[in-house]
């Protein structure tokens, strides 16, 4: 998506450890109508997959899942993060480890929340090495809900998260596809299709 | 608001310790179109005012800013939590204390992202003593940027925020006013008027 690319082209910065840092229109500063656009994105490519709910995960997550299910007209469930816990059987529990902040997470949510009969769409802002991903799947596969498709912010191609869920067979649509960080400059992937992983498969 | 309002009635749940507990639409799942309605009501009370940037406070805060903030087509800046914190001087940094976790926490926002141009809209989710929007009013007052409105979702009118901040002159427009819990039945304030408490002044 050219908007999301110029954008991090503009105000996105490399720092050590192949972190890219978004903070001016992802993780603390919102630029709305980008998002927005992002959801009508999502909602082109996902609108005949019947989707019921949107399932994102804490904070980040929750902007853009919103952005789409305002287009959607459908819920949005966040899994929550949860350090220490005393869990009852009221909700699914799955575990998600960051690389960047070296610490796992349990993740949870209400069972009440998300059902049998449940269409998913898995919304992120990032996939890396897949962590927040296995875990929300994790969830909904635990509340037999059918995840119909995934949408993701921006893609770290070059890391295996991606080209492993795509070859499990889910749909995941990246609106900015991350080929390499050359030193401090971002190289999207050269592909026009977003669902295409040239560099992994 | 009536949609508000009865969607509390509904699905809400007082728990002990005076807490509303309304996971099944704002806290956990969001109810999208319920939102989007709340956001536009914001708009047309504050749009005006030359609103161009919202804060509210992650986590529960996000949704309903993103809403807002896509009528008035300006970003959202959410302020992030922070427990054990080692600063630099590109922060602006207050603090709040939540009653209903009993701890405190340190909230920060980049100083990039707020400058004494900003006309800035507050939101947040629940108004009750009025702890995360001291802070939010903290953080604004230090960039020099001017507090335009405050929207809130549910105010606990019984609990002296909402009072204190009207009395210091500030323009806060509630969604849905809480007079009082009786038992586990919600009882809502009488007046039509979301911006003046009959209790509290």
């Amino acid at each position: 998506m050219k908007q999301l690319e110029e954008k991090i082209l503009q105000v996105g910065r490399v720092l050590p450890g192949e972190i890219l840092k978004v903070d001016e229109f992802t993780n603390h500063m919102i630029d709305t109508e980008l998002f927005m656009e992002m959801g009508r994105e999502y909602y082109e490519v996902f609108k005949d997959k019947g989707v019921t709910k949107i399932l994102t995960l804490e904070v980040s997550g929750i902007a853009l899942a919103f952005a789409a299910a305002a287009c959607f007209k459908v819920p949005v469930l966040f899994a929550k993060k949860i350090q220490s816990l005393t869990l009852g059987d009221d909700v699914y529990t799955s575990q998600v480890y960051s690389y960047t902040k070296q610490t796992s997470n349990d993740i949870v949510v209400d069972r009440k929340y998300i059902t049998p009969d449940d269409r998913v769409l898995i919304i992120d802002d990032f996939l890396a090495r897949g962590e927040a991903l296995k875990g929300l799947l994790d969830l909904t596969m635990q509340a037999g809900a059918e995840v119909v498709g995934i949408g993701i912010g921006i893609e770290k191609a070059f890391q295996a998260g991606g080209s492993m869920f795509r070859a499990q067979g889910y749909r995941i649509h990246s609106l900015a596809r991350i080929q390499e960080f050359d030193g401090d400059k971002v190289v999207f992937c050269p592909d026009d299709d977003p669902e295409v992983s040239n560099l992994a498969l």
